[in-house]
């Protein structure tokens, strides 16, 4: 293990609050995605408690937000904290290496060590989350680009993986590692596997960088990207002041390949050498589907009950039940195990735990319907 | 085995469509209780069901149906076949034992044979249900009050017994025995014990026999609630007709009793060994909750799935699920194993089959919170 000494860069973070959540239908929709529900204790959205977790780090002044320019408003009223300068709305979305494009071109900093993370995701070591990140800032600084990567609790096939090689480098009380390669979402024999080389974590969608060299990596890596965007920013006229996005922004955007940060850079700047993984054991979920949620926020099968007035909940003898009451109506569940049911004006989900990444299913079903209405 | 041959007399039946169901909450309400509910195939009610399975035997010029007098325009909508003079409005519920009474002293016939039965009950074997009835005809026509017995098919304990004595005698091709008595809905223990001795049968609250033998029997058993009622039918200026029920209805009927005709009757009667019993199996069940309605409308584990339009409900990978969507909105039930959804515009329940007795807590709860609302 080798100690390092860096030179200690400003952070700033941009938290990418985009659509999608639709394993959290009925109560996800395209007018109000998973980062904007109340689905934490408290009422608490995903991306309030995103802004309170990074803010004894990266104060609200620091934080931006990249996310459609239809839910501007929503993040406005959900996080008065941030200024409104610091929201940068989308025209549609062109998934998550256009956004961190955008941020890269359009936020006008020093630079600075920048942290890309997801509004949709749950941490239980709040402290521990952010030590992960400064010692990744620390790394970054430097030069590297770094992901944060979480330590598997179980061989899931859920997420793409980062490998680690080489040896522990420690930088800010962390260890971290050189990243020899991405994997993406594995079967489940794959995924034992990793779990076993004791050398994969999830990958999260956290990186940190600094400034110059995401958008190095970005000019070398994916310039169909980057070159359209910082074209179109170094013209804009009023920056990140209202207005945007305007028309020359959306044609900018229509023309965009879709494409993740980690096709568009992770990967092939891994191959070079040229990223770094922090490992965190912090209690990381994504919260992708109900069950997800479910385990968040219960202790040992504890009922889980929401409710938004006038709606109220019966529970007869329920155990591992969560129940989200937002229709209005008086809800009874009795003598459930392990059942979810989420309530809403329009439609009603009743789900097994087990079979929550099911609901997805129900989603397609009623886009194939073209049930707009209620997606 | 003693083959006795009987007069052949005409028969009427009295269906007793009283209130109650609640643990078909929330569908059953006080407004629209389980007999009016489109609870079967094609959203058939058990009302409906109960006259259509009696027609071959009972044409519906001869079946009178006792029910709260606030169901009366109910009844004459599901069942119009039946002439309006033929529905007895009761001002209040008053129990089995005062609208078996009304019955037997309103209904102006000869000594016909009456039969009365509940309105709530499913059967599979209808030709097999009506020629028990006529069996047990012709063993009412001789004198005796006759019950039908349902052969048990488990230790139930939400059922009363008849314990039966002494050699078969046949009857129209059925065999009857002679009631020794009637017991209670027993603990576990004792159901299993009668099950055992082959002699118990559940009761059914289906009973046959003369006018005559009836009122003399309330007469002599239970003339506290016989004579008011017979007294006000004596003075009662237009019988049958529309005006029922009226101020002095009501006043008689306030007054009553509340019992069951069991209590008030056939336990007193059968230790005079006035009672018979003809065994029935026939797929008998009074679809007492949801888990006795879905299983006697699903063959292994097919989910049921009943739809009022506008709802629609969408079921993946469902297994022993009954769906009730009358909620207007869309229901998506999600890899659940035996568990039932009742959606209505104003309350859900959500149950699992092997708790379906307990919806009854959650009556009890709303009753206790006044919520009458929602009952």
């Amino acid at each position: 293990m080798v100690a390092v000494v860096v030179h200690n860069l400003g952070m700033y973070a941009v938290i990418m609050a985009g659509g999608g959540g639709t394993r959290l239908w009925p109560l996800s929709r395209a007018r109000r995605p998973k980062p904007f529900l109340p689905l934490l204790e408290g009422g608490c959205s995903l991306l309030e408690a995103g802004v309170s977790r990074l803010a004894p780090l990266i104060e609200p002044a620091d934080i931006y937000i990249v996310t459609d320019a239809r839910y501007a408003d929503l993040v406005r009223e959900l996080v008065p904290a941030i200024p409104a300068t610091n929201i940068l709305g989308e025209p549609m979305g062109r998934n998550t290496a256009a956004a961190v494009a955008l941020a890269a071109h359009a936020i006008d900093r020093p630079d600075d060590v920048m942290v890309v993370l997801p509004a949709d995701q749950a941490v239980a070591d709040e402290a521990g989350f952010r030590a992960a990140l400064a010692s990744a800032g620390e790394r970054a600084a430097a030069g590297d680009m770094v992901t944060l990567g979480v330590e598997p609790t179980e061989p899931s096939t859920g997420y793409g993986y980062v490998i680690a090689g080489g040896d522990a480098t420690l930088y800010g009380g962390c260890e971290s590692y050189r990243v020899e390669r991405f994997e993406e979402k594995p079967d489940q024999a794959r995924a034992r596997e990793l779990i076993a080389s004791r050398s994969a974590y999830w990958n999260a969608g956290i990186f940190v960088w600094r400034r110059s060299s995401v958008l190095a990596g970005l000019a070398r890596h994916s310039p169909d990207i980057s070159e359209p965007i910082g074209d179109w920013i170094a013209a804009a006229p009023r920056g990140l002041e209202a207005g945007w996005p305007g028309t020359a922004m959306a044609q900018t955007y229509d023309r965009l390949r879709a494409t993740s940060i980690d096709y568009a850079l992770l990967e092939p700047a891994s191959l070079e050498g040229q990223v770094a993984v922090v490992p965190v054991s912090v209690g990381w979920s994504d919260l992708g589907s109900w069950s997800a949620l479910r385990d968040q926020r219960s202790e040992a099968g504890e009922p889980v009950i929401d409710v938004e007035p006038p709606a109220r909940v019966i529970d007869v003898d329920g155990r591992g039940v969560f129940v989200h009451a937002a229709g209005g109506r008086t809800v009874a569940v009795v003598g459930l195990t392990d059942v979810i049911v989420v309530d809403t004006p329009d439609a009603l989900l009743v789900c097994s735990a087990q079979a929550a990444q099911d609901v997805k299913k129900v989603v397609d079903r009623l886009k194939a319907e073209g049930r707009d209405d209620l997606l």
